[in-house]
């Protein structure tokens, strides 16, 4: 069967052991399962070739990025082809004077911003991970600078997107606004891969703030942590960054890069600003609030390199745990709550692992009212994180948060998805259908 | 017919003749065109009620709000209903700690504002008229304050639906983000009636700003104002509000307010800042930037006063102008392109209404690389003015801009999304046979 798509696609069809694998699992989902062959797309026509191909021999396609997706997106339910976009890395346009970027799907988020220096202007979305900016956008990614400049949804203006039948589709328009007809580029974004594969995009790009402070506040317990943001929202200030980071996690990072924060549950805080004078007013306004809300100790990143230290912290601390915990694998919650809730949330967390005797660190975007907690499993202590996650889950809805903050929901949480929306479930299931008659895109994943 | 809609839902039925002509008219299309009734739908059951009874006797429905807009949005295209959601008016939640509110679709934008005084939030979205929050949400509108907070799309977080079928959905959570599902909150943004009844909107406030600083600038051509908008977009300076008049939409605001702004081009600019430090620095470079860039002649308003006074003549304008042409109707273009384009279209607008002899006043929120030319017309100037539209939108979409940045389609850009969306149209139609099958809602409008 494999033969035909051989034949038109040549040396692009990888059935090497190693791409099976590495196509085959994810950063967090337990399970692995290899497909049964990958296609390095390097243009429309290798996409078209290989749907036409699967529409004949009825053998779904998962569309993959850079693989950094976490709740089993990309992970096969049976026989079935990864196409793999990473070789359509071009980036085809910057237009700084309409602030956009055209790129392909393979281009990363860091090799986008390489390619911006010079311009004045920066994209903004930066998951943990150097994600595809094609992955970002199925997933709707979000990060730390999320609070201020928005995630993938509000940073993507447009798509060409390569339907199952192989029709080619344009969404949305290059401007800052429009209100011409269906949203079917916010339809297609979040739509984890399932509805059509994306084949270009159009990103607002942003101007670099030209005055940077960047804040480290440390507190007594985690849960004044949370307090102190919750107020910084309330404040008005111009957050660009505004991160909670637990104990557990500093001393991660700690013992991985050999740094020395403070032990502490803290918030790392940053304003961008185009004059000197407005950030020091607004980082000023803001250490005046979380003295009040008890902070114990407060860090300023005064120089690019001591920031960039900050935020690398902050970024590489997932890994600093993966160091921490050999041969485990992690459960990373995504939820979000309504912004007061925030508190409870955490503390609930908190409570919940302590009752469940287990080890998890808590990190996250607390200006968004969405939180990460990173639990390290192995095959046996993979059930109990599932209950955690569960619990986590249901609590987070009974406080009218959502289930997904970020991740998306692949398989692992296709279960929340229906106690989350209930009654538009089969109206989800019906766009999928509509756009996907023979199911044959990533199927079985989100609805 | 209307006898078993009147036995279930009396005195809430209306065919009285005032309520039939303000039913079947707006502001901007040349048409009139009475329904058969108007419901004044009360609650979920009374539209549950209106739609059964639409399914059984194959009669459309319209939903109603404010019946502000301006492309034919609600005018009937045979024997309909109008569903008047303007008793559907409470606000039913305001919750500061999560800045959110939680109304109605009959709410207007100026009620919720008022409502939330002494909160020290807002709802920043405002267009020129004062829509109903539901019409809003079915246009996707926007307004002056966009630049700096989002339209409609980015303020409202969650939807209550009720289908054709008479189902009710809950679409959206109550967070600042998710990646939970197909997005189809924002599907039913925009869709102008189309697919679903609006009957709850929960929408996302603003901390209002401590301190705001407001200016008018004034060049000696609306291309150079054009080019300033332009330069200080460029700026990354966070600007609250960035409109662009001309001489013409001056002239009738001192005429009808009595006022005595100068009769050139200028650019209304406010910044606004949660220091009075940031405040000071922000539009003092704004200001630097703008005398470079030809500025003629710079006021402050100084106090709240004086700065309600200028929006007041911002938002006067279009009625400045109606009251210059009594008897006349205005059609109003809402293109967009992307920012850098902008001075270019200007300049297309001003040339094309003189080759043609139109007298056309344009105004329009720059910063979004968006802006209206407002045409007084009359039977005998209206397939001119359409002439004139129809010249702009063709440029518009040569520049990769829309044919709406934000009043929507209506009836009378069918056209021209046509021209904009091409490969998608069916898609969207496809969309709307999905949730409407029976072609009741709105039917004949956007696609
Ligand atoms: C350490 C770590 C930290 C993370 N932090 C964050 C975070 O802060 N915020 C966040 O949002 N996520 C985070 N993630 C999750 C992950 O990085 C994001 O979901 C990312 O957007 C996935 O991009 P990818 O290119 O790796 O996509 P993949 O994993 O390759 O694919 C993800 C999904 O998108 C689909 N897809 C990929 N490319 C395309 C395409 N071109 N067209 C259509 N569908 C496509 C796939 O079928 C799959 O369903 C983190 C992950 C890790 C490992
Ligand atoms: C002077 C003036 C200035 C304007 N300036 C702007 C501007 O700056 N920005 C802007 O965006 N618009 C502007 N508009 C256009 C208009 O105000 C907007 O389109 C507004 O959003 C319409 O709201 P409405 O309540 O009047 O809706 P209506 O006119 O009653 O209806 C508009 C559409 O929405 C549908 N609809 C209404 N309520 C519901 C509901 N509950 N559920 C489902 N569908 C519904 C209707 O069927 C119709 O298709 C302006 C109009 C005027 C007259």
């Amino acid at each position: 069967m494999l033969q035909s798509l051989k034949a038109q696609l040549g040396g692009k069809v990888s059935t090497s052991p190693t791409d099976l694998e590495t196509h085959g699992k994810d950063e967090g989902y337990p399970l692995r399962r290899p497909p049964l062959a990958v296609v390095y797309a390097e243009n429309r026509e290798d996409i078209q070739h290989t749907l036409a191909w699967a529409r004949e021999t009825s053998t779904p396609v998962i569309p993959f990025g850079a693989g950094t997706s976490l709740e089993g997106h990309i992970l096969p339910q049976g026989a079935c082809i990864s196409l793999d976009l990473s070789r359509m890395n071009r980036i085809l346009e910057v237009r700084p004077e309409d602030f956009l970027a055209i790129v392909e799907p393979g281009v990363t988020r860091e090799q986008l911003n390489t390619a911006l220096k010079g311009t004045g202007l920066f994209f903004p979305v930066d998951p943990g991970a150097n994600a595809s900016l094609g992955g970002m956008a199925a997933t709707n990614a979000s990060g730390t600078t999320t609070v201020r400049y928005g995630g993938m949804r509000q940073n993507v203006l447009a798509l060409e997107v390569i339907l199952a039948n192989g029709e080619v589709l344009e969404l949305g328009r290059a401007v800052r606004k429009t209100s011409a007809g269906y949203d079917l580029k916010d339809l297609f974004i979040g739509s984890e891969g399932t509805l059509g594969v994306i084949t270009r995009l159009t990103l607002k790009l942003h101007p670099l703030p030209q005055h940077i402070h960047t804040l480290r506040v440390f507190f007594d317990s985690l849960e004044a942590a949370a307090e102190a943001a919750y107020q910084l929202m309330g404040s008005g200030l111009p957050l660009a960054r505004l991160e909670l980071v637990d104990e557990l996690g500093l001393q991660a990072v700690n013992r991985y890069l050999g740094r020395d924060y403070p032990e502490k549950p803290g918030l790392f805080v940053e304003f961008h600003s185009s004059t000197r004078e407005a950030l020091e007013a607004e980082s000023g306004s803001a250490l005046a609030l979380m003295r009040e809300a008890g902070a114990l100790r407060v860090d300023a990143a005064r120089t690019p390199e001591e920031r960039t230290l900050q935020w690398e912290a902050r970024h590489q601390l997932y890994w600093a745990l993966v160091a921490q915990y050999p041969g485990h694998q992690f459960m990373i919650t995504d939820t979000a709550v309504p912004i007061s809730k925030m508190p409870d949330l955490v503390r609930f967390a908190q409570a919940t692992l302590r009752e469940m005797d287990l080890g998890g660190s808590i990190v996250g975007h607390v200006g968004d009212g969405n939180f990460h907690t990173l639990i390290a499993t192995d095959e046996a202590l993979y059930p109990k994180a599932e209950t955690f996650a569960a619990k986590l889950v249901e609590y987070t809805l009974s406080l009218g948060g959502t289930c997904s903050g970020e991740h998306g929901v692949g398989l692992r949480k296709k279960k929340y998805l229906q106690a989350e929306h209930r009654g538009s479930i089969p109206w989800m299931q019906q766009i999928k259908r509509l756009f996907d008659p023979q199911h044959l895109l990533n199927p079985g994943k989100v609805v």
